[in-house]
């Protein structure tokens, strides 16, 4: 049997792991453009905003390719789109970096690659990539989670060795249901109760039932580290590492808020058999390893 | 058939319907503890944040009674407990004023009656009071509403002039589901489209189908006003305008949010007949008048 650094769902024993890998994989000097404190910020914290890494005109570009695809969602693969729980609104499209050259040009920019090849230590490869809508006043929420121990239950993802860009491409507002992180969370592995269940992915992403932190866990993280929910204008980069605390509120405000979302996960780290599932998920919602 | 100022519901016909009363009804000197600035600023935004209106052993004395309200619930008028949707944990309790003697003494606080009865302009009553508990992870939603709409259209108030103070017993942050409000929006009436069903109030205290005002309509307010969410520590009051759009998001924290929330409405305001439902709603939501 092989080596579970990092039980969960069926295997889960304990009520916290701690974590077995680094969080900052480089031990070189960080590119040009980013500070020691930045290094340590990340390394503590386990995200990093970054509000100058995009030019105004490359996140004008984003912004113009995602009114294109939602206007064309029809020509999309058609698993790639996610509604919402109670309309017809578009909440995901998965795979934009296969559906659209601007998105794919953007997960190759080279700032972006720079830092997360520091990150991680190595080589990365784009495992996931997404936009995420939040409609107006019916926008949802998602619950606290990792994403890591989904994708190490569901994907086979074995090391804590990927980091996540959110990248805003409309203003994130602490109010507009942005995303909220429990600083510090990432240190720890939090094994959650259940099963997965075949296809979870099919309800999971609208509304999550398995990979459910326990709420006493959730608590003492948040009592430790607090809840902080970065927010900026259109063009902010929030880089976060992949066992890191995260959830949304609900979009109530009458103004749609719209993010990317790439995982880019370390070549070396590519997707082995799930741990809590017999069938990987399908690739639009991870790639196994490097094409 | 008597004249309606604020017509709603079944007879809406306008988009929005100018205000036809003060905001601030007394034009003598303000309290005081209040500035001349803090008047404008409730004429204008529609709301008020004052931090030391309370003093600390006061704030104390609330939160250790709401702990045992919350403790010996079952001893409560069953029809004041409203609980959440999906829970049996305790979203509300009403009638506070009446069913505990350290909320009828808040209620009579000097200075925030001084603060309320220069805003009518004259003698007030409590026509409600209740506790809002934002269970932690699951405390509900409140969507966009004006309260005044539903206190015309239910329960028969004639005019705007009442006043509400929320007032925090925990911390309000603005990630834990505080209530938002929009700026300005008192100076306009928005009519909803709809017409109030029997019994709406077992339903509306959950979930609002009624009294919801037009998505076009809160769109342009809060394109003027943008939307606001004041914080702060236990003990901060918020006095708002009773035609305020305001909303609140879910709870996602994991810690417990809760406020008190209390309706001034001027003696010279009394509830007359419903303009939108043949039976008003019990006393327990709207006093009718000065006892």
């Amino acid at each position: 049997m092989r080596c579970d650094l990092y039980p969960t769902r069926s295997s889960a024993a304990e009520s916290f792991v701690p974590r077995r890998d680094p969080v900052v994989w480089s031990d070189a000097e960080p590119p040009g453009f980013l500070s020691g404190a930045d290094i340590e910020t990340f390394e503590r914290d386990g995200f990093l905003v970054l509000h100058e890494l995009l030019s105004e005109e490359e996140v004008k570009a984003c912004t113009a390719e995602l009114e294109r695809l939602r206007e064309s969602a029809a020509e999309l693969q058609p698993e790639t789109v996610v509604r919402e729980p109670d309309s017809e609104d578009i909440r995901s499209i998965f795979r934009v970096h296969r559906q659209s050259p601007v998105f794919r040009a953007l997960t190759r920019h080279p700032k972006l690659r720079k830092l997360v090849e520091y990150l991680v230590g190595g080589q990365v490869y784009v495992m996931q990539s997404r936009v995420n809508d939040k409609p107006a006043f019916n926008g949802d929420r998602f619950d606290w989670h990792s994403d890591f121990e989904t994708w190490h239950a569901e994907d086979g993802m074995p090391r804590m060795r990927a980091v996540s860009a959110s990248i805003f491409f409309s203003t994130n507002t602490v109010l507009n249901g942005p995303t909220m992180f429990i600083p510090g969370s990432h240190r720890r592995f939090v094994p959650c109760p259940g099963t997965t269940p075949p296809n979870n992915y099919r309800t999971s992403l609208r509304r999550q039932q398995v990979g459910v932190p326990p709420s006493e866990r959730i608590r003492e993280l948040a009592d430790a580290g607090g809840i902080v929910a970065p927010s900026g204008p259109p063009g902010t980069v929030v880089i976060f590492d992949c066992n890191l605390l995260h959830a949304s509120a609900p979009n109530m405000t009458p103004w749609r808020r719209s993010n990317g979302f790439f995982v880019f996960n370390a070549v070396a780290n590519a997707l082995q058999a799930p741990y809590d599932r017999d069938e990987p998920r399908p690739e639009f919602l991870a790639e196994r390893m490097a094409a």
